[in-house]
Order: structure tokens, then C-alpha cells, then sequence
């Protein structure tokens, strides 16, 4: 560290370094990501150590795990112990476990056993998110002394606008009370009247933060706490952590759907080979299935030899299987996520998806005969002598594909969510592959019946 | 509504009305989402005022507009008043203009102005779901004077957690305070020296709500205040308000991914004519865009009479093209919505997407040769006496194919942003659409080229 201090001092601790003090943390941290590590390291070096810590307590901050393994150990320990619990164990969830088992030794054993607690859960639950530095006092105390406490804490709280209010000999928790209804009540009121006698929110440490997100959003609360069987308060989770949580969330939700395997990692600094090989999985596994496209061929060689015309509809038809699929799909996801349906509903919307795509592929349908009669009729190709059997083979054929897409997108996010799957596993390629191949037999059995006697 | 009233009380009066006046407000909108239409205006109508708003101002509360109006209507002004003033717009959003004027009517002008300046702003901005109903102090209090202030209006406020410093003659925003810093200052400290002397983040009306929300997000703020021309504090935008705006955000992508035009409302609670126009547009412009590639394929008619073996493949090599695209944009829609990439970052992405494509292609390449050489090897089907010729085309044009499917995939959200749409509107159906018809013709040139003197 020194060594690279020295050769960067002389530009740094003018242009990085004192600037950055100035800044908003969020600032801070942006410049911070596009320096290469060791400028940032050197920058962090020389900057406040108040700022460092703010540094590291954003989420946004990229590479955290390699700064604070790049820092001298003692500031890496100071800062891992100022910042907040949370996002500390998250920096440390990046590390291996030997420099993670290093780092832990140089804290004290309170801190240490706080990050310890965090890092055991896993990731995407309550437990792995919450903080542990929350203001907790017990239910005998007044309004003014609540207050007292909080102004004596303060500095070591990630917030204090929720406060948990605990019973004072079995620890269990008995009220949330937050800061505004303390404010407008008066100094000798107990802290057990400030807000209306409802039981609390809680979740549990291995409750899913999507679920989270979901109570604190539909309450609009500032906080949730977690707990533990005895009831006892574990952490709480804040709407600022939920809110990154979501946001993490929604991008993985997406790049499921894409096909891609989900990351959070910013676009520019995932390295060449990890992003080949984040898509190269899926894009193979879906490459196999849909092999089974050209065994459906194979089994139809016969026709296609004798009709050739029939060919020049397949990608129309195959992508209009899959385009109804992946809009069935896309709504289904969402709905399920967000709770408006349950896994016992799948009847319910199996009744609404068929109609709907019987109704869409008699658009398409319809659509598909205009375009075939017009070229036709208009001299543009020449289907042959039986070309409005063809035309209905289209339209027959894409009523069938776009009713089975829209069925097989509706059903796979519920087959998932029945098999224990997330229901936004479900891709639109998945979807895709999954009606190509028997969209191409349904087209060809269409066909079979519309053309027999004639072509084929 | 007195007569849906006297034929219903008996029933309703106990298992609704009463039960609900306990409930969480989350609860009891669940309840009321539940029941139809009659039966929840009959409970709210024996639910005590200050629920009915607590209700109401949830924006889960679905047919908020229809209870609205179907209450009587001097409650529904009640009501109206007493909502937060952004829920109290967005309910009457969902109201034709001839019912929103007749209860703006209702309201004192005070209130009727506050709602007009709300729904002038378009849906999706800063302006739309911002609170007129903040805390602003003049520059000139002390901690002491604000914390009073706030107990006398928290009543009547959706947040006191941030406080509006404002200059007390021009009223130009100085300062936003929060909460916790007035708890941890000292009485009679100016207002102003409560906090770090940094400049506040602010919006303006006009501001996208995904850029409210990254800014709430990045700067874990509590709330962020939206300004007008002269730096006035119009309203601002609270961290509850942003959560359910990225939620419905990152719905409204997933939707517009999967081809399907973006709603909020619960999936079963469209109707199945709304649900099918919502699905058709787009199905319909995909599925003329798709036409082309029957065109195409018309094109290349003599070359397929002549060697039908290459018609088995076109499914398979059609549907990597899209799937490799749609992974790509997948990444991308994400990144430019998390503002870590910029439109001028475009090259920077080519220049990444070009060699993953020919590695993805290639990995493809071979298992397609691989495929068709063990088939025709171990005799389970006969693709001809140049069969190797055939596997060589297939490679070769999944090489290009994929490539193509990538980079169209990687550059169509940033066209659509250069263009002035929300990068999201690029769908997995309109990559798979753009990649099909190029796709096409790369195959068959390779094939002319593979082939040329032996098929064709």
C-alpha cells in the first residue's frame, strides 16, 4: 500500500482526495468505480475517515470487497466496525473465507460476533440484509427518556426513526413505535401509548426479501424487525436496504426472463469470460431442447418434400407461438410475484388464457389468409393451384400455436412456483423453445388434414 | 347507496365494518379488494372516517375512483381533504373529467388547488406522485422552534421525518433537515447548522420517477424535494411513494419485455377485452414484421426445392439468433435503467458484445456439427451424401447468426433511447422479430456459398 501511496501521492491528494471530501457520498462513491483500484485506494487512503466509512456504507460501492482488503488492516478494521452492520457483512461476503477470517480477528469480539450472525444467512433472505445496530428500549420507559436514549445512541444507529419497544425482562418485542409519534406525544406519556395498539409487522430472519419488500412497502413503514423465535428482536430491516433490495430484484427478474443468469454486478465490470459464461449456460441448454425442432423436421420430411410451400411459413408461424407465450409469461410472472395470484388460481387463468388465445390466433390468423390471398391475387408469388388450402393451413395452424403459446407461458411460471422454482426462472426463450416443437407438429398435422388429396 | 345500505346492514355491520376498524390499513384494503363493489362501499360507509382515509390512502386500494364516487358525497370530500393530496390525485386520475370536477367542487379552494397543480403533471413524473403535504421552516428557526412547528402540524403531514429549510423571503430552498438530526441537535442551534453543510438533492416536477427513485436509492434519502423555476419547494416525493413507483416500474418492464403493453392493475382483475386489445397490438406489429420472413423465404424458394435438408435446421438456427439477442438486451435494458451505462457508452458495448457473440456462436457451431456428424454417423438419419457440407453450414451460420442476434440485441435499447424511448420498450418478441429475417439470409448465404457446386 505504501509503496503505491507514494508514487500516486503527489497527483492524488490534490485531485481525488480533497475534492472528494466535499462531495456527497453517492459522488464519492461514482468517482471511486471508475478509477482502477489502486487510484482508489490511494485516494481512500488519504481521504477523512468519515468519509471512507460513508464510502463503504453504499451499496453502489463496486470492488468493496477488494478495497477493504487493499486498505492497511487497521483501517480496514476501524472502518468494518464504523460502518454499518449490514453492508459490512455484505463486504465481507465478497471476501474468501481466509482473508474474511482475517479481517474478523482484527475487530473486537462484539462486532465480530454481530457480523458473524449476519453472514450466516443466506443471501436474499431478511437475516442476510438486515442491520443489527437498531434503538431498542424497554416498555416501561417514558417518552422523553426514549428520547434521551435515542439522542445518546444516535451516532451508532443506521436509523432511529423506528424504535423497538421491548418487555423488559424477556426481551420479547412488544410495540414499534417510530420517532414521529414520539414527537407528537408528550414528555411523561409511556412509550406503550404513542401509536395505536396494533400488533407490530415482524418477519423472521429467513424470510425472503422479496416478501420483505413486500410489508414495507404495502404498510409504508421505515422499518421491519426480525425476529427470532422467542420473539426477541434479531435486526431490522430499513426502507433504504429494501429499496436496494427491489431494485435487485427487478434487474435479476429481467435478466432471468432474458435468459441470462442473473447478477448485479454493473454491465462494464463483469470480465469477458464470466459474461460468456453467464449466457453460454442457458443459451446451450436451450440449443439442446430446441434440437428437437429438427427431429420434428426429420419426422416430417416427407411432407416438406412433396410441399415446399409450407416451409415458407414456419418462422412466421414458430414466432408467433412464442411471442404469444412470452407476453402470457411476462404477466403471469409479475402477477405472481406481487402476490395478486396464488399457485390454487392456475385454473382461474387457464380459463382467461384460452379464450384470449383463441382470440389472438383468429387475429393472426385472419391476418395470415389476407396476406397469402394478396399476394396471390396480386401476382406478388405464386403458392400454386391449391394456395387457399395453404392460406387456411396458416390460418388453421396459427390459431392452434398461438392458443398453445399462450397456454404453456400462462402454466410454466406456476409449474416452476409447484415445483419450488421462483416463477421468474421462467424465460421468454424458455417459453419459446418450449412451443417450437409443438407448434411445428401442430402445423404439420393441420396441414395433413387441410392438404390431403391434394398436396400432401 | 341508502337503499344497498338498509338491505345489507344487518349483515354487514358486524363481519366487516367493526372487525375492520381494528385491522392494519393493509388489511383491511386486502378485505375490501375482496368484496364487490356494493358490499365495500357498505362497509366503509359504517367504518369509522379516519380508516375510511386510511384506506383510501393506500395505493393498493383498488377501484379507488369507483368508491370515490360511490360514496356519499360529503364524505367523499372528507375524505378527499383529509387523504394525502398524491393519493387523493392519483384516485381521481382513475374519475372522467366531468366526476373529477363535480368533487373538485366539493373540496375548499385550498385543497382543490393542491389536487389541479398534482394532476397536471403526466403520469410517470416526479410532479405526479409527489405530496404537497410537507414540513418547511424558515431559515431563521432553531431546532427548538422547528421541533414545535412539527408538533403542531404532524397532524395534517404525510412526512415530518424531512424538513424544508426555505429562505424566508424569497422562499428558496436552503437546506432539506431531517428528523433525526433536529433529535440529535441542541435547542436552541440555528436550524441551519443541524446538518453537513452539503447542497440538497433535489427534482424538479418534470423528473422521471425512475430518476426520483435512483436518487432516493443512491442517496438513502427519506424523501427528496421537487422544485420549481425560482427554487420553490412545490412538494416532495417520499421514500413509501418511490417504492411502489419502482415496483410498478419494474412490472411495467418485465411486461414490456415480454412484448406485452405495460399495466399495473392486477391480472385478474382485467377484463378479458381489455386484456386481449393489450396483447394484440403488439402481436399483430410483430407478427407483420415477422411477414418478412416469409418473404425471404420466398426468396430463397430455388434454393430450398434443391435441398430440403436445409429447411430441418431453420427452426433451431432461427430461435439461437433470438435467444442470444434477447439475453443481450436483457443486460442492457437493465444497465441503462441503473444509469450504468450512457448512450455514448454504445461502442464500449459493441466492442464487448462482437467477440462474446462469435464465442457463443462458436460454442453453438460445434454443437450443431457435433449433432448432425453423431446422427448421420450413428445411422439415425440420412442427411445426404454432402451431410458434411450441411453440418458446415450449420456451424458456420450459427457463428453469424448468434453474433448478429447479439449485437442487435446490445445496440436496439440504445437506438430506442438515441430515438427518445425508454430503453425498456425493446421486447425479447422484437429483438427475435428484427434477428429472424437477417437471420435468414445469413444462413442461406452461407449455404450458397458452403454448397455452391455440390446442393446448389
Amino acid at each position: 500500500m505504501e509503496d503505491t501511496d507514494t508514487a500516486l501521492a503527489g497527483k492524488l491528494r490534490p485531485v481525488l482526495a480533497t475534492q472528494l471530501a466535499q462531495e456527497h457520498a453517492a459522488d464519492i462513491v461514482a468517482r471511486l468505480n471508475e478509477e482502477d483500484l489502486e487510484t482508489a485506494l490511494a485516494a481512500l487512503a488519504h481521504m477523512p475517515a468519515e468519509r471512507v466509512v460513508d464510502a463503504f456504507d453504499s451499496p453502489e460501492l463496486a470492488r468493496a470487497g477488494e478495497l477493504i482488503l487493499g486498505l492497511p488492516e487497521d483501517l480496514a478494521g476501524r472502518v468494518l466496525k464504523a460502518m454499518s452492520a449490514d453492508r459490512a457483512a455484505d463486504t465481507l461476503h465478497e471476501l474468501d473465507s481466509a482473508d474474511r477470517t482475517r479481517l474478523l480477528t482484527r475487530l473486537d469480539f462484539e462486532t465480530a460476533q454481530q457480523l458473524k450472525l449476519l453472514l450466516a444467512y443466506p443471501e436474499g433472505t431478511a437475516g442476510s440484509i438486515m442491520t443489527t445496530e437498531f434503538v431498542s428500549v424497554p416498555a416501561t420507559y417514558t417518552v422523553a427518556q426514549t428520547l434521551q436514549h435515542i439522542r445518546d445512541v444516535e451516532r451508532s444507529r443506521e436509523t432511529v426513526y423506528s424504535i423497538q419497544v421491548v418487555d423488559p425482562h424477556t426481551r420479547e418485542l412488544v410495540r414499534v413505535a417510530t420517532l414521529r409519534q414520539l414527537i407528537a406525544g408528550t414528555s411523561e406519556q409511556s412509550i406503550l401509548n404513542v401509536g395505536p395498539d396494533r400488533a407490530p409487522i415482524v418477519v423472521r430472519g429467513e424470510t425472503d426479501r422479496e416478501e420483505v419488500a413486500r410489508l414495507i412497502s404495502i404498510h409504508d413503514l421505515l422499518a421491519v424487525p426480525v425476529l427470532n423465535d422467542r420473539r426477541q428482536v434479531l435486526g431490522i430491516v430499513t426502507v433504504d436496504d429494501v429499496i436496494d433490495a427491489i431494485v435487485a430484484e427487478s434487474s435479476e427478474d429481467v435478466q432471468k426472463f432474458g435468459g441470462v443468469e442473473a447478477t448485479t454486478e454493473p454491465y462494464l465490470e463483469i470480465g469477458l469470460p464470466d459474461m460468456i459464461r453467464r449466457r453460454a449456460g442457458w443459451l446451450c441448454a436451450l440449443f439442446l431442447s430446441e434440437m428437437l425442432t429438427a427431429s420434428a423436421m426429420q419426422h416430417f420430411e416427407g411432407e416438406l418434400q412433396k410441399a415446399v410451400v409450407l416451409t415458407l411459413f414456419i418462422p412466421l408461424i414458430m414466432s408467433s407461438g412464442g411471442n404469444s407465450g412470452s407476453q402470457a409469461t411476462s404477466l403471469l410472472i409479475r402477477a405472481l410475484a406481487l402476490g395478486q395470484l396464488r399457485l390454487r388460481d392456475w385454473w382461474r387463468v387457464a380459463a382467461r388464457e384460452i379464450p384470449t388465445g383463441l382470440t389472438l390466433g383468429a387475429i393472426l390468423g385472419v391476418i395470415g389468409i389476407v396476406r397469402i390471398s394478396a399476394w396471390q391475387s396480386l401476382g406478388f408469388f405464386d403458392y400454386g393451384p391449391h394456395w387457399m388450402l395453404v392460406a387456411l393451413t396458416v390460418g388453421v395452424g396459427l390459431v392452434g400455436i398461438v392458443t398453445f403459446g399462450t397456454l404453456v407461458g400462462s402454466m410454466l411460471p406456476f409449474a416452476l412456483k409447484r415445483l419450488g422454482f421462483d416463477p421468474a426462472n421462467a424465460s421468454a426463450p424458455m417459453v419459446a423453445t418450449l412451443v417450437d416443437v409443438t407448434g411445428l407438429v401442430i402445423y404439420f398435422s393441420v396441414a395433413l388434414i387441410i392438404l390431403h388429396g391434394t398436396l400432401l
